[in-house]
């Protein structure tokens, strides 16, 4: 299959990752506990500091571990050996330390000054039930207060791909913040990337990323239920068609069943790689934008990107979290 | 075979625990990084702030998770269904949060309130090494000022056990506290439980130890290399005999091999079971000690309760980390 042009004529890194940071706290939890607190399942639900708490305390023993979509995905991109750098906002308290800590300790570039006024540390409660599906409540806490400043255009300038996430639009500053990286990465010709994050995101921001596909989106990730909710179609093919029209590269996520990659309106199916014991999917959807997005820097062609998706995505449902426990550069053949 | 009487009359608790309050930082090494920062492997060393700072920075992607040797026992068995109590000296920040969240969150009473002023909640840094072997640096903070204050005696008064751990003996403060426990459980006529901890620990504090059990301890644990540098004799078994003529109850774990369990003198060797995958033994003396310990305050005999220890050592190695993340009362058959 035809290679994707990127241009990297003059880049410092690979891929320069724009999104929420934040500290995942994992709990398992069996389907009463979610009914009880009225969670809908498999979704992700902003949440006040009064509902974190609540929740936090009704939750058994936890675990604390970096998370944030396009976080996750720029670490795992670091730990197979691309050039990556992170932009998001954490305060300067313990669980912001641990989000700094673990981003550079995998080789990111985060330069991003901890805040030191302004809301603590954004934290995500998820609860994981035994059938591996996880259920998140996110308070967004230092994110919400993400702000232009906070963006380097030189350091987007200088990255073949810029990669950002839809849960950016839910707090207006941080909308302006990607507004002004896409125009930097726009101006240096290089190629943006983007994750649709979540169905209710798209519920709350149709329109907007409908707009984006209008040029300023090169490549989208969806995975089925994001995609029948961007194109309002029931129909997942009919969806696909309706969005692989606009945007150039489309890559449509289906979970056990593979994923799409679409060309230029042209679609091709790759099946996943069977998995041993799949333990929590926490993360599934994120290691496979960055196994792709790692075949398309490294200059592989789609088939072999997509291969490369599944491979990370297979390794990481294989363990809880969302960060690697071991270094994935043994997965690059 | 017999049974070991515990005195549970007009118990409000089955077991108190005293000990660091400690959180886990988790993270995957290879034996190189334990050579190239000078770790003795599968041991735990005493660092201070500094070196914790230092270390923290050279490990990659870490996962936070509440431990503590005495507080993994004490969660397990509120999991497990017995009635427990906690006191240890957190700080009032982020990690004494995750702390304090955890253990009431498991059931446990932890009425100790959080330090506002003085040394930060203490961490270990843990070293997963692809043997699964645990290498441990401890930053001790708030734990270092743990005092007699913190102990209620009424607490210990009305436990059927009173469960320390070794590593206690490394703050004068906590000693004290310590000792105000010991008198409080012997005054009530309760049954004290010792852990030695650790190797090293036991070189540091051997001639207190030993005292210890001349009256103090009714039921010691200790696993081979322990209980050897506490005889300091080479041969497990002659070690064995020099501690069982001593103490009532002594009980010696020894990995795969099993354990074995020394009544007045007389030894049983109780099998481990087989387990199916071991992927960290990060805390499998804390849970052999939870499911020994539920099974004596249940009323079982010495031999069921050796099973139950096993039982839940097994459960423990098969996941990362101290704490169980499935509840464990479906191991109580």
């Amino acid at each position: 299959m035809t290679h994707y042009p990127l241009n990297t004529a003059g880049t410092r890194y690979d891929i320069t990752g724009v999104g929420n940071a934040i500290v995942d706290v994992l709990a398992r939890v069996d389907d009463a506990f979610l009914a009880e607190h009225s969670m809908p399942k498999g979704g992700m639900s902003l949440i006040d500091a009064d509902r974190a708490e609540a929740l936090y305390a009704a939750l058994g023993q936890c675990t604390e571990c970096s998370g944030g979509s396009v976080a996750n995905t720029i670490a795992a991109l670091a730990s197979l050996g691309a050039r990556t750098a992170y932009m998001g906002r954490v305060h300067d308290d313990a669980l912001g330390a641990i989000f700094r800590h673990d981003m550079r300790g995998s080789g990111v570039t985060f330069d991003v000054a901890p805040a030191t006024a302004g809301l603590p540390t954004a934290r995500c409660l998820i609860c994981i039930t035994p059938d591996a599906e996880r259920t998140m409540n996110t308070f967004l806490g230092a994110c919400t207060e993400f702000a232009p400043e906070d963006v380097d255009e030189s350091v987007v300038a200088a990255s073949a791909v810029l990669y950002l996430e839809g849960y950016l639009w839910d707090q207006p500053a941080a909308k302006e913040g990607i507004r002004k990286a896409m125009r930097a990465a726009k101006a240096a010709g290089r190629t943006t990337a983007f994750t649709l994050s979540d169905t209710f995101c798209v519920e709350r921001h149709r329109e907007d990323f409908r707009l984006l596909l209008k040029g300023d989106i090169d490549i989208l990730f969806a995975n089925e239920h994001e995609a029948r909710a961007l194109a309002l179609q029931e129909n997942l093919q009919e969806a696909s068609i309706w969005i692989a029209a606009q945007v150039p590269l489309l890559v449509v996520t289906r979970g056990g069943e593979g994923a799409d990659v679409w060309l230029n309106g042209h679609c091709t199916h790759i099946a996943a790689e069977p998995v041993q014991h799949v333990v929590d999917l926490t993360g599934a959807g994120d290691l496979f934008a960055a196994g792709f997005l790692y075949g398309l820097t490294q200059g592989w062609n789609l088939t072999e990107a997509m291969h490369m998706g599944h491979r990370c995505a297979g390794e990481i449902i294989q363990q809880v979290g969302a960060r690697a426990l071991q270094p994935l550069n043994r997965l690059v053949a």
